[in-house]
């Protein structure tokens, strides 16, 4: 369910499909190897994808419309590997050495670290084609991703920016993503400020302060922290210290060089502080993280779903509050072959006063929100080659 | 219990004692403000450290005789904002904005997070004091650096290297520590060469393939990794793969540019790879990663206790063998006043073959092993102030 809410243009995107992936096939002429793909399809798995956009939805439908072709590419190019009983250490099946599969046995390489080695670079290549087609069109944007892949048994969840994914069963809630803001990134980005500093310009500070500083703190102790430390320290206040922090506000309002509230997504190409020269992109990154969930070996039961959703959702609902609901909406729907995208639009209501009693003190979100509601169930059984 | 068995001078060292903290007092002149530390002590804490020499015992020496005295000094400087209920947004008291409790409080500042960053920043300062000292004596040589601070009521351990500490109670075994190598923090040192590829001078590559490659590889699509990667990919091997890589070996052959087991601790300011003027330094990070135990959350009883150790007896005996020890010997040894060193002692011993049937396949260490076994029991009760 994709819900508009927040701008005249809905800025949230989605995508979902099977992914058909072929089989590469190798030769070899006199003087040269080359590779050709069957036309048929080798392996079959399926994608869910959602895109939260930000500065326009141009970013987003590029995405939604290319993100999952990376994807299948980056898998055709070592789906020989992946079927393998271990990744080999040449993917065209030559042996160079007698004991490379005990080399790649000691590394622990397994068929999932190409699943998650291909989703790293798709993200990474849907980046530079979305940088491409926005600058060909004069276009600008940018947005996060979050895309779940079911395939061979296993469901991978790649996430890059602030929407989330959890897997709810009868007794358990489990986060399957974590969330890239300006906040849980801190280190990262003043690590890269320490090392290029002329990427602030001398406008911002790199340091961390509870608040901005003003005059009157000129002198003074207070409390910082900079890229190397997790605790807190005191530092007596500088002028420089008095610039616009690279980082500033709490929680939602936490913002990046005060202009992007996401720490990773794609896009963003163009993106320069208002006024300025200085750029957002250098500190933003398109890499995922990525969670297996080992689908095959949990006892799957009917009301096992993920739930993927934009970050509209889970400003205004906990994972603990998105499980009772989904427990509380399944068992009375069993017969209703839409319960799942009725579920998804359930969640979407209760964060609209719509479903009084359901959110605390009758939060509401003005966000775009888009919410898939995925049943493991169907899925538990093992997508099959020919 | 330090003992010696690698080297002819053992690489080992060890400190422990009380923690004097005394108080700072704040005044002001009409033109400046000026602070005093008061003569009495006014924070008492315990304090245990390892250091795991390399290259020689220098650095380690003189991490087990200025490290407490670094931390004593950086805690003395914050310990005001140590005892308020929360830290105070200026450590002298003063208040510039009436909402600066709330700023603190928004960012979730604790007490904790103060001994967090003294911690951070005295292994740095004793960093830079260890490199003075070897340059000014003609030394060389670098050291891990594993600290356990006990202050009111809670346990902090500090830890830069590849030692391990754990906590052992009747029914739990909890690390308090994680270990820092070239295989641990792959993705952090292959990300400074990629943004410093000077680093390496031509010589080495950055990438990380399952074995070293030869001249045979060359054209090879073989499995990778790169900086930005948690999974795996192929790429074709061109000439420049071929060089020695910048982490080389697995487990405890694991080495940073084919030199250094460890990749965090103090000293190493001149080590250079063999016969280059390739430096290891830039690489190596002295901040620790700090964990807190609160110790006056958990319900101590006579036998739980902390086990500290340099990594030749992590090579030989799991957290899980190390407890059974400790809950094997303890319960029969009440009355022996003496009986924490012991099990240390006997820690130790049963690393060299010399207690049968504890260690599977009688593995034997011939590295350099020290141990600490701290009692917690005793320690539950809050130290307190004046």
């Amino acid at each position: 369910i994709i819900n508009a809410e927040k701008s005249e243009f809905n800025e949230d995107q989605a995508a979902c499909g099977q992914l058909a992936i072929r089989r590469c096939e190798f030769g070899a002429d006199e003087d040269q190897e080359w590779l050709t793909l069957c036309p048929e399809e080798f392996l079959t798995g399926h994608y869910w994808a959602l895109f939260d956009g930000h500065g326009g939805p141009a970013a987003a439908i590029l995405a939604a419309n290319t993100l999952h072709s990376c994807l299948r590419r980056q898998l055709e190019a070592v789906v020989e590997g992946m079927v393998a009983t271990q990744p080999p250490m040449h993917l065209s099946g030559h042996s160079i050495c007698p004991s490379d599969p005990q080399f790649v046995e000691e590394k622990g390489i397994r068929a999932e670290d190409l699943v998650i080695g291909a989703l790293e670079s798709a993200f990474q290549e849907c980046d530079e084609v979305i940088g491409r087609e926005l600058e060909a069109s004069g276009q600008v944007g940018g947005c996060t991703a979050l895309v779940a892949v079911s395939l061979q048994g296993k469901l991978y969840v790649a996430n890059a920016g602030d929407s989330r994914a959890i897997l709810v069963r009868k007794d358990e809630v489990r986060p399957l993503s974590s969330e890239f803001t300006p906040e849980t990134e801190r280190q990262r980005i003043q690590q890269l400020a320490f090392v290029y500093p002329e990427l602030l310009a001398g406008e911002f500070t790199r340091l961390e302060f509870p608040r901005r500083l003003k005059g009157d703190d000129l002198g003074q102790k207070v409390l910082f922290r900079d890229h190397h430390m997790r605790g807190w320290s005191y530092k007596c206040v500088e002028k420089s210290d008095l610039k616009y922090p690279l980082i500033h506000g709490q929680g939602r309002q936490a913002r990046l060089l005060g202009t992007l509230a996401v720490s990773r997504g794609l896009g963003d190409h163009q993106l320069r502080v208002l006024d300025t020269d200085i750029q957002l992109k250098p500190f933003l990154l398109s890499v995922p993280q990525v969670t297996v969930l080992d689908v095959d070996q949990l006892e799957l039961q009917e009301e096992d779903v993920v739930v993927m959703a934009t970050d509209g959702l889970w400003d205004v609902l906990s994972n603990e509050q998105v499980a009772r609901l989904v427990r509380s909406f399944l068992p009375g729907n069993r017969e209703d072959p839409h319960r799942f995208s009725e579920l998804a639009q359930m969640l979407i209501h209760s964060t609209q006063g719509k479903n009084d009693g359901l959110t605390e003190e009758g939060q509401v979100s003005y966000d775009d929100i888009s919410v898939f509601v995925i049943p493991l169930h169907s899925q538990g059984q093992r997508s099959s080659g020919h």
